[in-house]
């Protein structure tokens, strides 16, 4: 035990959260959370350690290869630490497909591993809440979807004003391809390209889209009369966004360049993008996935969803002024000690006030009364009471409100109340 | 994405958590982060990816060499799946020491990762919530933690004759190895000796110790007249569990050979017991540690706390049927679709519901009125109400509790006041 520590810093990449930070991420996600069991979803979890099998034939080939945390244990065993919750979603849905009862509406909320280069500055492990439907086909499941991402922003107060849902097909996407002559890997190929069309010059894209396929598939997309099918199903996104302007959801447009970057997903898919020019990266986004859990063998369960990371949300709502404040977890009442000796009394009388509810941090420290009024000040707490012998002797209490030095009298059998009023 | 995956297992010794499984963890510990908050502590987290260098020093040796799941990243460090809190604590408090307002009353609640050895079928991953107060000296803080350890069974409803709290001293102990003879390493070795009596039969730990030391030292605390420091220590642990039986706690007893596992320990150890012999195993336990924090450099800070794990609370909250539902989180009603057409407007009704707080689970799928209830009810949801051209017509609901059968008219704008009610 003798070697001194040579840093103090967290592992690189990663967040360490103290109290006011993890404040902040609990009042996101409590929101999030709320909105979601108010939907009727219910919450899942699963252990960061997966299998890596399970991510090396559905996920994006850049992450299986480039962006995960992988190592063997002593028992041979490949393991990964999850960059994200789709597949196992799937694992666990296929493992009990026969007991559950369709549809699943289910979340998880929790942290994500993706090994970025360290260059880059990015997080190597952030949170993120991952919302799915499971078992229904498209329509009213993903009309549902799509308006449960747009309630989680408007639970902050969010506008549509201040986002957009961007919203594309990859029914539609492969009809294009196919019209524009491309089949198999060039496809997935032309998809890949498309899906940083946003990071490149007009220029640039083109140059790549030309060495891939002669014809353009957006051009096919815009201008679809020689396309049948892709008319068809452009006609079909058309409505079904017509449709979520009628149920309340007014402020999704068709973006024929909008991918996502998984090879897994089967039908929508869609971006959120923040409306404020400061912040250009999408919030977040999902699509449809059908054929994910029949990978585990049995027939497909159809699935659709999204996931909502903990960066880009808390970037949104600081751009719009629209972040949870974490004070719900804040002590209410500092309850000060005016002697070391009147310490086991005051901390009787707050288990009393903590029996009816109430948040209460108590003095155990020796510094003086004074002292202790700075330090619940420098805690945000914000009501402050001394309790010693006095206060014992004639059940009175004088209550400090701290944010105006107010004070006034009150009896000790009325505290639980004014704490409960929140006054 | 055409090789069919072999199983669905999740990766071995970790747990996947459905709803229901994830809602019994999830009131368990939102109870203990309840009892946490009124008693002024405050959350923090960290990612579970610490750098290896952390557990070197400080932790058991047998943690350390082997039951640590730890890597080298692509940039050549070494990455450990943290085992245990207290070390990122440390850590924590030392990197803001300058800053924080001490003392600090913090917990954490998550996972921590042991590398098991596969054949005794233990878990690699459990929840663990690490409750510490920092930055003062033993005194009012350890009474404070140990009366919090006894709060938070009692908040489950547990009485004071279901457990136990079996308390020593670090320094008596090594008072009586140094009256015993014992110095250095040996008294090391005799520790964890003692830390594995409890496993072993007194024959074997007998002869175990006699090749350690010639003197027992546990003789010694029993018999302490001729050893003054031993006596006085001794004097001093004794005097602590009485002062705690005048505040509250009065099923603490001193066990002298209580020793916890960790290095790290500097002054009081404890371990809880349930007194139900179905369930020998601690329940939980904790110590002083004041020399954690030095290892980062600067003048030591003192600090108290204790860690409880998911496993063994919910044996002792089983064995004494303690355990909280986790129904809290289930939809309260179930909003039936008469036709397919209905959704929309059995939506757009659900969500005045949810505006006003509500937990509604709406049927989006084709199947029949009668199989929605049969839904309902095998989903655990109380109260289930029909949603269609008729309901709109007439603003008036027919209520059906599940549990019973019992049916009853209401108007609809009486629904969220009956949900609210909880009947």
């Amino acid at each position: 035990m003798s070697e001194p520590l040579s840093s103090t810093d967290p592992y690189k990449g990663v967040r360490d959260f103290y109290p006011a930070d993890w404040a902040r991420l609990d009042a996101m996600f409590g929101r999030v959370r709320e909105t979601l069991l108010r939907s009727g979803y219910e919450e899942y979890n699963a252990s960061p350690l997966e299998r890596s099998e399970l991510y090396e034939a559905k996920t994006s080939e850049e992450i299986v290869n480039e962006q995960t945390y992988t190592f063997t244990d002593r028992g041979e065993r490949r393991v990964t630490l999850r960059p994200e919750m789709t597949p196992t979603l799937a694992r666990m849905v296929a493992a009990k497909r026969r007991e559950l009862s369709f549809p699943l509406r289910w979340f998880s909320i929790g942290n994500r591993f993706r090994y970025e280069r360290p260059q880059k500055g990015r997080l190597r492990e952030f949170y993120q809440a991952d919302v799915d439907l499971v078992g229904l086909p498209e329509g009213e499941a993903d009309i549902e979807i799509v308006r449960l991402a747009s309630a989680l922003l408007k639970s902050f107060g969010a506008s549509e004003e201040s986002f957009v849902i961007r919203m594309n097909s990859r029914p539609l996407l492969n009809a294009a391809c196919a019209a524009a002559g491309l089949t198999g890997e060039s496809v997935r190929q032309y998809l890949r390209l498309l899906d940083k069309k946003s990071k490149m010059t007009p220029e640039a894209f083109a140059a790549a889209s030309s060495t891939i396929s002669a014809k353009d598939p957006l051009a096919i997309i815009t201008d679809s009369g020689a396309a049948p099918e892709v008319a068809r199903l452009k006609k079909a996104l058309l409505d079904r966004i017509a449709a979520l302007a009628a149920r309340g959801v007014s402020n999704v447009v068709f973006d024929s360049s909008i991918t996502r970057g998984f090879d897994y997903y089967t039908g929508m898919v869609f971006e959120v993008y923040d409306t404020n020019p400061v912040n250009p990266r999408a919030i977040f986004g999902g699509g449809r996935f059908d054929g994910l859990v029949a990978l585990f063998g049995g027939a497909p369960v159809p699935a659709v969803g999204f996931a909502l990371g903990d960066v880009t949300l808390a970037d949104f709502l600081d751009a719009h002024s629209l972040m949870p404040s974490g004070s719900a977890r804040v002590p209410q009442l500092y309850v000060g000690t005016p002697r070391t000796p009147d310490i086991p009394a005051a901390q009787a009388f707050a288990d009393t006030l903590r029996a009816q509810g109430c948040r209460v941090f108590v003095n155990i420290s020796d510094r003086a009364l004074g002292d202790q009024i700075k330090d619940a000040v420098r805690r945000g707490i914000p009501l402050f009471v001394a309790y010693g012998a006095n206060e014992i002797a004639n059940q009175t209490l004088r209550m400090k409100i701290l944010a105006t030095g107010e004070e006034s009298a009150l009896p000790v059998s009325e505290l639980p109340a004014r704490l409960r009023s929140g006054s």
